[in-house]
């Protein structure tokens, strides 16, 4: 099979044409499902039915609840050896999991739009310009010819809007708010899916961030600000880990703050710190001088020793990021 | 001038004709203006401009500090006897204001989308079922034949942004985030609007947040959640009026709460209280019970007194309110 890394319109016909020829699909995702993984994997299953194939969605770990509201996966029931083994929003054989270990090696075809994406597939169409997955994915079911029904459009605008935190980030481009608009069109209940994924905090979660937010500490006149979770106020909030999602971007939110730091005991003694920052600070190299990495604008490590330690030697580190780029 | 109160595209080209015999205009916005106020009035005026008009937005409030990455509003020259007085997302002659208290009962021409617009003006383009009145400026614009640039493209795609909480409310419909996709085609800066209005705090906003959340309780085997804001608590977080906005909604955000209740003392023994319930429980029922009113989701009342007494009548009406629906 042909090796395309690229993002022409030719890789979308060719991927389409691949899956016009397979009867028995299986589809990958990643392990820790997020709502495009979930929602492109979704969308593709339900469309192939439509065109009398069967599909089946495999990933290592539960499709968190909170995604209860989009179509659910039929009973597993044996489907036969499959024809076509493909991937969706999965750029890197290592996360995979332990439940798709049989398929290391197997992956015929790759749909992503992740940049670092590792070509690992056969064939690999990959869209970086596109937001996420469900927005390449929109427009394969055009090119395949599945009409667009509520339950496929739900599961679409939900992985559109989870990539770009509905629609904010940078990585939104004129394509996904059209995309989005036509998924309203199809019946997509956009407000009822804003509100459950954006627009809902748990008790826990929200008492964890009380928690979080009354360690908050300014340094380096206001332009880092720092938090921190131990494992006994994790426990105390009563959240589970799955509730910490975005506690990390809540720093870098303060207006006059370049550098957000968030410091996790992951385990007695182990911290896992993440940083944010704004465009004109490198969190990369801020983690970087402690042995984590990333990208300019997130990143993160790991430090071991007592929290003092550890926030010392973040703070040091952002010190030294903040002269550098100032 | 003819009165129409209907949404066809008869009322915008009649707008569109208005606007174009007149050389002078006087655009209105409303008291304590927000974004969708200030980015329908700056895109008209440059755009009219373009047009070789003159024009001069008018507000009794000054433009919040945070809208000022728009273009500027020119220095007030004269300009002669205006020819044209209109107004811009104005719904009601209450919401003038005392600067423009001159011009009650001279509107000629108003273009809005709220619902309970008054119809105070000679001639009113309402059209409701816009998420904004800069979702109806891109509109305008198209039919007066005015090339949106990239200063007309960040006002209207400010005003669509705000009035939605960046396409996350349900007034988002498809012709929203289609007109946001052309906006940002023309030059919006999407992603960096979105990081000012959505993604920034102050200090001192997320001072007070933190301690409007420690006072949150639960009522109602949780089915109701309060918070409140004493004089003291705004004045030692340092924050000002201002940064108020969206607090109210905090506590319906939390999972398994039908209503959320703030209590805000607005002077020593007044206290404002905002209401906000699920689809399922009357909020405006609720706070008329206590002399106020609202819309079903949303709702106001105020109660004289001490805290407690507060909190004791606004729980007791919302309680009656959980029964009457439950």
């Amino acid at each position: 099979m042909l090796q395309t890394g690229n993002s022409s319109g030719a890789a979308l016909f060719e991927a389409a044409e691949t899956l016009r020829k397979a009867r028995n699909i299986v589809i990958l995702i990643h392990m820790s499902p997020d709502g495009d993984a979930i929602g492109s994997s979704k969308a593709l299953r339900l469309a192939v039915e439509k065109l009398g194939k069967k599909a089946r969605v495999l990933c290592s770990d539960p499709i968190p609840a909170k995604y209860d509201y989009l179509p659910p996966e039929p009973p597993e029931e044996p489907m036969g050896e499959p024809d076509l083994i493909m991937a969706l929003d999965l750029a890197d054989e290592k996360l995979f999991g332990e439940k798709l270990r049989p398929y290391l090696g197997r992956v015929q075809l790759c749909i992503d739009h992740h940049f670092s994406n590792m070509h690992y597939a056969g064939m690999t169409a990959l869209f970086p310009e596109a937001a996420a997955t469900c927005e390449i994915m929109a427009g394969l079911l055009k090119v395949l010819n599945v009409e667009i029904d509520k339950d496929i459009a739900n599961c679409i605008y939900t992985g559109m809007a989870t990539d770009t935190g509905c629609f904010r980030y940078s990585n939104t481009r004129p394509n996904t708010l059209r995309t989005a608009a036509d998924m309203m069109e199809k019946g997509a209940e956009a407000a009822k899916i804003n509100k459950l994924l954006f627009e809902t905090d748990t008790k826990e979660r929200l008492e964890l961030e009380k928690r979080a937010m009354e360690t908050l500490e300014y340094d380096y006149d206001g332009r880092v600000a720092l938090i921190y979770i131990t494992l006994d106020m994790l426990r105390g909030s009563g959240a589970d880990d799955g509730e910490l999602e975005g506690i990390a971007s809540m720093p870098i939110r303060i207006k006059g703050v370049k550098a957000g730091i968030t410091i996790k005991e992951k385990s007695p003694g182990v911290y896992k710190i993440s940083v944010r920052t704004t465009d004109d600070v490198d969190a990369s190299a801020i983690c970087g001088a402690l042995g984590g990495g990333g990208h300019r604008a997130a990143a993160g490590c790991q430090c071991e020793g007592t929290l003092a330690q550890a926030k010392a030697a973040i703070l040091a580190a952002a010190g030294k990021g903040l002269e550098n780029d100032a």
